[in-house]
């Protein structure tokens, strides 16, 4: 076999048997190599941030990574604020860039640029494969250095020449990486730091116990869940979880708020700050005369566990605060359709109504996310998918490859109108594969977030001509016309009953569809 | 004024007004800046890669730059695949790039990231903005080097503090930058080459004249043109010149071809190849067993001039050589409309019959162009704008950014399929700015040049799954309603006769056009 072939070989052979992939020239044996590793399953993207995007939302869902393919430096630039979000999700990721043939790059023919410098700023772990011999154990080490921990995004640099060149006989399939078991890896220095919590939460101060990584999901929550109430510790969850359950028969939890008024609210006089799996709160941006860091003054963070080990110390300092104590539940409970205007408050509620069971939200809404939170505490259990890294454009590739990852889940895709086109080819995509996904576009025309940030950056000397740059209402994006212009059905809704009955429907009928729902943006 | 009224202010004070910006956060400032600067004219993008392209279409059309304001280190990369294309054009571009706070930014917060490592992926200067009092300095620093020559990408990292503070009463604007007269500066170093050049088109042995940089515009075509017909060279055009100024009245030149086997052709036995303002040709990839490097063997390769003094060195060279001798000029010439099946070849004979005076033609057209150089050749003159890095997706952004340096001008941007997809949020930009700009999809329903790229690299192995990753068919996308979805009327061409209505109705009337033509496919 070719070292492409090797190359998928290896993947399929360590449990990565989807490659989310926008080939080149550079890429052609790796195509080609699809017909020779039948398990491996290649999905085509219009554009790298989709695939990219698609990799993140992908292993968010299967908790293993899929495969990217990308075309030489470029390529790679194009996936890569997806990849940035990916990084700052935790989220594993097998990062394959092609490249020009080796003895091809001194040359500097037009497509030829830097991209290890390019891979760096996203990849935990950057290897250039340099022989086609040497393709099946690259491929290995960077799916094990996806796994983690940390999981991460891993970058193989694929040389044209190394796909192509005879690579021998396979080896035999490197052991499944990267899932071993990490309860109870507890070190000494995590015993000193839970001792620390212990006493901290036994202290009788205020405390508040943030949690983020793999805490997100019912075991940790529980935990947590536990200790909070054993201890009458505040719970908080990190503003942009990578994943977290919630719903009916689990604990809930609150997030800490992204504007910075709210989070020192609810960090409120804090004296012991203790982190499982999450960081520090900062503020996102900076702001004139405000503090970057929102830790209270006088309070002092404990840092229980990194974010691949905060579910297994939540467990063992639950066992030693809250021995006996039972996590309280969400109960369910039954939401009254709204009629009249839509807005971002009614579109909520329809939400929180007529979630199915076991559905995954991709919620990408920005600012008309206001409501979403409270609106459905109380449906049925599902997967929260938040925009962990701030760069827009992840949630209708996040929730394409989450998709992939459940087949037999409801994807619920929430989406700001601005944010929708930075990857608006997804839809090509969820209709190729006939995924099912409901995307809602929040429609207000505006860069609405940026209209709030403008005023809270100081911006006091801005007039009509900023407003502009931060208007998306001339002319009106018709969102209906570009799905099904990419093969996906859609509908508009102006009305709270049109929304409900679209949102019926569309849950009801398998494969992807779109509603755009008109709402007034929340920032004036 | 603060920080980022200096910025723009300075910018416009160098002969910069125009901006294509698609903010965030960090950089409110600079968008409330434009009120208070209103020379600076700024335009809205849906996403970086349309800010970048459109920087690099105006620049190529305006002879000076055009600034970007881009979000971030993901801002930035979204926008970088364009910029790699303006690299390889030479095009100059200013690129403001904004970042956290300075003090903000070891807090690591979400979007944090090596924003450095990525604009030195594409940028010949990069600048960190330190202080307010500095950025007016910085800003005229960056313009003189975008200028050069040679003229290339100049990233200016701008920090929000830095946008916000105090920067003191406006300096004196800077000298306007780089817009020195190249001509005549040929120094010692030039002046061998020149007597190198002169005497291998003197030797009797066949020479080749391979041009590019700013020697594809009229001088500089005039002058090769001369030296060809006196020397009785081969004159030949680099494969994907920046800007080609062509048509009725100008020297024809015939460009190397993209494929290895049409260069080899081409260069045939020459001995001397004279490099002004081209690169030595090498293929745009590495094939098996064959060679990189295009240069026939034995021919001896002297480089007249760089891309920045190929039309000064041409003059100086062709007085030498060509004394008394005309360039021979495209004739003009009626060409019949085709009729019945609407095909590459067909569609680009209606194309050269209808090009309208003074045109823009931007081609990313890729397989469907293969006969638009011939059937445009005796069209009246215009303006030839082709992808010069390989990075898909230039075409629409390029066409918007054309169309705003040159208001008074048709701009018509050929388009593939799947490169449209990468950046079609530009039509929405272009129906904001109402701009006059006709985009032609050609509509085969692949990534045709992969088909073709799949067999040139030997992976015969390939078969169904492979064939799959390289086609658009299913869905079917449709442009015509992706276009009127962001505002452009659009209309759908299956025959000769109906693109030859639809292209003269788009010409004819002013404002943003979309016609999809519905072609088979070159490449089988």
């Amino acid at each position: 076999m070719n070292g492409a072939q090797a190359l998928i070989r290896a993947l399929v052979d360590a449990g990565v048997d989807v490659c989310f992939a926008n080939p080149g020239t550079s890429e052609m044996h790796f195509v080609a190599a699809l017909d020779a590793v039948p398990e491996m399953r290649g999905v085509l993207t219009l554009y790298e941030g989709v695939a990219t995007g698609a990799a993140d939302g992908y292993a968010r869902m299967a908790d293993r990574p899929a495969a990217t393919l990308l075309h030489l430096g470029p390529g790679l630039a194009n996936g890569l604020s997806n990849l940035h979000n990916a990084r700052r999700a935790g989220t594993p990721v097998v990062n394959v860039v092609g490249d020009h043939a080796t003895y091809h790059k001194r040359f500097d023919a037009p497509l030829e640029s830097d991209i290890d410098a390019i891979a760096g700023a996203v990849s935990g772990w950057v290897r250039r494969s340099d022989s086609a011999a040497q393709v099946a154990s690259d491929t290995a080490a960077a799916v094990a250095a996806a796994f983690g921990p940390p999981a991460q995004v891993a970058t193989l640099i694929l040389p044209a020449d190394v796909s192509w060149s005879e690579a021998g006989e396979p080896a035999a399939p490197a052991t499944a990486a990267g899932q071993s078991d990490t309860t109870g890896q507890v070190s000494a220095e995590a015993g000193e730091a839970m001792a620390a919590a212990a006493k901290a939460l036994r202290s009788g101060e205020p405390c508040v116990l943030l949690i983020g990584g793999d805490a997100t999901r019912e075991a940790g929550l529980r935990s947590a869940s536990r200790i909070a109430i054993a201890t009458d510790a505040k719970l908080l969850c990190e503003t942009f979880p990578t994943r977290l359950e919630r719903g009916v028969g689990l604990p809930a939890v609150e997030r800490l708020g992204y504007l910075a008024e709210m989070a020192t609210y609810q960090l409120g006089e804090a004296k012991h700050l203790i982190l499982a799996g999450a960081r520090s709160p900062v503020t996102f941006f900076a702001y004139p005369d405000k503090p970057s860091d929102l830790v209270p003054q006088g309070c002092e963070v404990h840092v229980l566990a990194e974010p691949s080990y905060a579910n297994a110390a939540l467990a063992t300092l639950a066992d030693e605060v809250a021995a006996g104590t039972d996590a309280p539940l969400a109960p369910s409970g039954h939401i009254e359709l709204p009629t009249g205007e839509l807005t971002a408050e009614t579109s909520a509620i329809v939400v929180g109504a007529l979630l199915p069971e076991a559905a995954v939200v991709v919620d990408e809404a920005n600012t008309s996310s206001l409501f979403l939170p409270t609106a459905t505490a109380s449906a049925p259990r599902h997967d929260w998918l938040t925009l962990t890294g701030g760069s827009i454009g992840y949630g209708l590739p996040a929730a394409t490859g989450a998709a992939l990852a459940c087949p037999d889940r409801p994807i619920l895709c929430l989406e700001a109108d601005g944010s929708a086109m930075y990857t608006i080819s997804a839809l090509w995509t969820q209709a190729r594969e006939n995924l099912d996904i409901t995307t809602i576009i929040y429609h207000n025309s505006a860069y609405a977030i940026l209209r709030m940030e403008l005023q809270r950056v100081g911006a006091v000397e801005s007039g009509d001509r900023a407003r502009a740059l931060l208007d998306l209402s001339g002319p009106t994006l018709d969102f209906v016309a570009l799905a099904t212009g990419m093969g996906v059905p859609a509908s508009r809704a102006t009305t709270a009953e049109e929304f409900s009955d679209q949102l019926a429907r569309a849950i009801a009928e398998p494969g992807p569809h779109l509603i755009e729902a008109v709402v007034p943006s929340i920032v004036p």
